[in-house]
């Protein structure tokens, strides 16, 4: 371990990350809402902290392993969620218990959105705008972490991604560098960003809502700045255009970066998995209007927009609501709940087990078959033309059996903090899906489970971010071994 | 396809499932409860079906190949679940549906234990007999389909078991022929059964209770002759030997052949997949029994007891009661079904995943994390000594990840037909995992559900009792084609 070098890092994280408190600080003197010393605070506070973790050891130049990397993938998000807190925390409006601040905090930077807070509407703005902005910086780092961490770690298959290794990128190589190749992402996610807030803005939203709910669009966070999300608007359109921003946020953002430097559309039509991305939505969509209709939940019209949007929501693991979909007719609360399992593509901001990995575990399953058939048939599993190492696939089946393991482990600890059935798996469920808003008693929000069960479901959010292994790995000896 | 080999099979079959309605005719007659018509009525129908199906192709001698294994492992189970149906099915008392009927029969030759009738203490002996005894047959197939069958079809990893290739078993070969391994293991079965008789009626049951229930226990099947159950007794003398035979039956039974040919207990201890199982079992009653007692549920006697006994009942897949286990305190009876999961182990007649398949995927999980932190080291899977080839462990994946998939594929349907979220569940899980008793609304019967449930049901304990893939298999166009 290099602590110097990971101290340098963190110190320098920390600064960068004090000064996102500026915007809200913005916010809070145009709006005049009396919650400038929160982040006037905070801001002090983290630089002071930044500083401090800095000087001493700023001159230090050592390499990183990979070893490291994991350390300080993981220091990221536990130190910029407990900085996140810090306003939360000190703000009387609202006024929020330690374990509330670090939860909402981090249900932001890990765009999970699900949230403790009740009576969202009545916010101050400045602590709205902060909430949006939490999730968009995370969104950021997701970004970073997806397409230029995860691969060089070689975490549950994603060194399928790794520039330098053979894959789908192989023949169309990212910018090498990690901080050139998330500068070309950033600037993607800043004009998804862009484009999406101009569509609310011209579809009817007051420009601050615009902006915000622009910022938890393109992270798949799932905040909004009312209590009935996205359906406070009432808008078709409003709908519509964030329809179509999630499910491109859900995309890999490899290629919208080769679709943009290739000016070209099929760079994603090519993709399997983004076709099996598609499949899916669209599946899973019309399944879902067709039930609503036989059911007669809603008029035609309002079945196919109310379900299209939950279902691409929930897909895509954003979480944004227009309906109140945990009463929905039989199957499709669960439905919509296991195809947040599938989840976003890799290197999107999506959560879930990602639908490359859903993807691998069916082929593997059809291969299985085969061979059942012809025992003694060489049958490799192909991602279009190109064969997929079997070293890939077998990590994959790792990440999905932790996966599960973990989700059945956490939802035994919230049972056992007398959660009931559903409450207790639709809350691990959304946390370590990223996707923010369960079913029961966390349909809603959050805010009143017990502490015990809040800490678990931080670690869930945690963990599906950190795509389990990189977490989990600290907790075994023979990583600090040596 | 060999149809003419596959009928000679099936005929000679159903001609000797026929006589096995001789037994309840004798019971019938000696207790003269007025059911001796439905049983004779279904020899005669079966001995002739039998004979029809078998006379026109008595002469065919064909080689048996790979591909018709599949399909008659399939009809075994479906013809003989029919077959056994008739008398349920034209009995009036019970009165039944014929899906009630095939549901029961079904679960009683899957060694599933569901149950869809109520008032079971005063059915006529000979129905009571006849529900026991089909649980017993079922077991005997079992063990011939876990033993000689799926290791030659190569399910679900199961070529580890395979006589002629490496594995466990490889320096033990077990008899090399199907039909004299068979009789082997039948032995060992029936010697068992004798002695878990002898000793329930020693404990105080009557004959008829001990020999019915040592059917049931020995086939890990759970059917009672009476609504409580195990529970009924109220002796903690036949709850410890029910423990201790429910435990035994969980066994591979190819251990207890080479115990007894060896002359000793050491073949078990050194055995990976037996030590997991008795951990497994071990750890959650300790868990099982500390929270008993913690919650204050019941006295330490009686929590030592019934909290042992359900963990095996439940851990077995045996699915005997004595306690109301679905209403025992916050997360335990959510724990003990995922204890079902795991189930007996492999060439047992518990049902589940088999614990030597989770022990195979959490040693590949433990492999990823060592692979995380050496990415260029060689680490193979081993079981004791021996390494266990990558084709045995992508098998297993396979088998897994197909195994949640259809889970989830059921629950899907049954919340679709109404069933709440729990009840639907518990009820697939009890299915599939051949165990018997849910939770929610099917925590003591089956009786209440829809047809449909019940149908999608039927298929669950199919899937389980034929590890999933030799059913699916017949659902694929390639196994079809040529
Ligand atoms: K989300
Ligand atoms: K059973």
């Amino acid at each position: 371990m290099h602590l110097s070098i990971i101290c340098r890092i963190l110190g320098i994280l920390l600064m960068l990350f004090s000064f996102t408190m500026l915007p809200p600080i913005i916010v809070s003197l145009i709006y005049d809402d009396g919650q400038l010393a929160p982040f006037v605070d905070a801001f002090g506070l983290i630089l002071f902290i930044g500083l401090l973790v800095w000087f001493p050891v700023r001159n230090k130049k050592e390499d990183l392993r990979v070893r490291d990397g994991f350390v300080i993938t993981v220091l990221f998000w536990l130190v910029l969620s407990l900085s996140g807190s810090i306003p939360l925390y000190v703000s009387d409006n609202p006024s929020m218990s330690f374990v509330d601040a670090y939860f909402e905090s981090l249900s932001g930077l890990t765009t999970t959105g699900a949230t403790v807070i009740t009576g969202i509407d009545d916010l101050p703005k400045s602590i709205l705008w902060y909430r949006q902005q939490l999730q968009w910086l995370g969104g950021m780092g997701i970004i970073v972490l997806a397409v230029a961490i995860l691969p060089m770690l070689g975490i549950g298959g994603m060194q399928l991604y790794r520039a330098e290794t053979p894959g789908p990128v192989k023949d169309n190589k990212l910018t090498p560098r990690i901080t050139e190749t998330a500068k070309a992402l950033w600037y993607i996610y800043l004009g998804l960003t862009t484009v999406c807030g101009i569509g609310y803005w011209l579809a009817g939203m007051t420009p601050f809502d615009a902006i915000t709910h622009s910022f938890s669009t393109i992270a798949i966070g799932g905040f909004s700045t009312h209590d009935d999300s996205i359906g406070y608007f009432d808008s078709t359109a409003i709908e519509l255009i964030a329809v179509v921003f999630m499910f491109l946020a859900g995309v890999n953002y490899a290629l919208h970066f080769f679709s943009w430097r290739q000016r070209s559309i099929f760079v994603y039509l090519k993709d399997p998995e983004f076709q099996f991305y598609a499949f899916v939505v669209g599946g899973v969509s019309v399944i879902t209007i067709s039930v609503l209709i036989a059911t007669e939940t809603y008029e035609v019209s309002e079945a196919i927009t109310s379900g299209l949007f939950e279902v691409v929501s929930i897909a895509t693991t954003t979480g944004f609501a227009t309906a109140d979909f945990a009463n929905w007719p039989l199957v499709l609360p669960f439905l919509l709940f296991v195809v947040a399992f599938i989840g976003g593509c890799a290197g999107s901001t999506g959560g879930g087990m990602k639908v490359i990995r859903v993807l691998l575990i069916y082929k593997q399953g059809l291969r299985e078959v085969k061979r059942l058939i012809h025992p003694n048939a060489v049958i490799p599993v192909k991602l279009g033309r190109k064969p997929v190492p079997d070293r890939v696939i077998e990590a994959v089946w790792g990440f999905f059996s932790v996966y599960m393991f973990m989700f059945v482990f956490m939802l035994i600890i919230l049972l056992a903090t007398g959660l009931d059935q559903v409450t207790a798996w639709s809350a691990v469920g959304a946390c370590i899906n990223n996707l923010g808003p369960g079913l029961g008693d966390v349909a809603y929000h959050y805010g009143d489970l017990n502490s015990t069960a809040k800490w678990v479901l931080c670690f869930a959010m945690l963990l599906g971010r950190l795509e389990v292994f990189t977490l989990l790995l600290l907790f075994t000896p023979a990583f600090w071994r040596h």
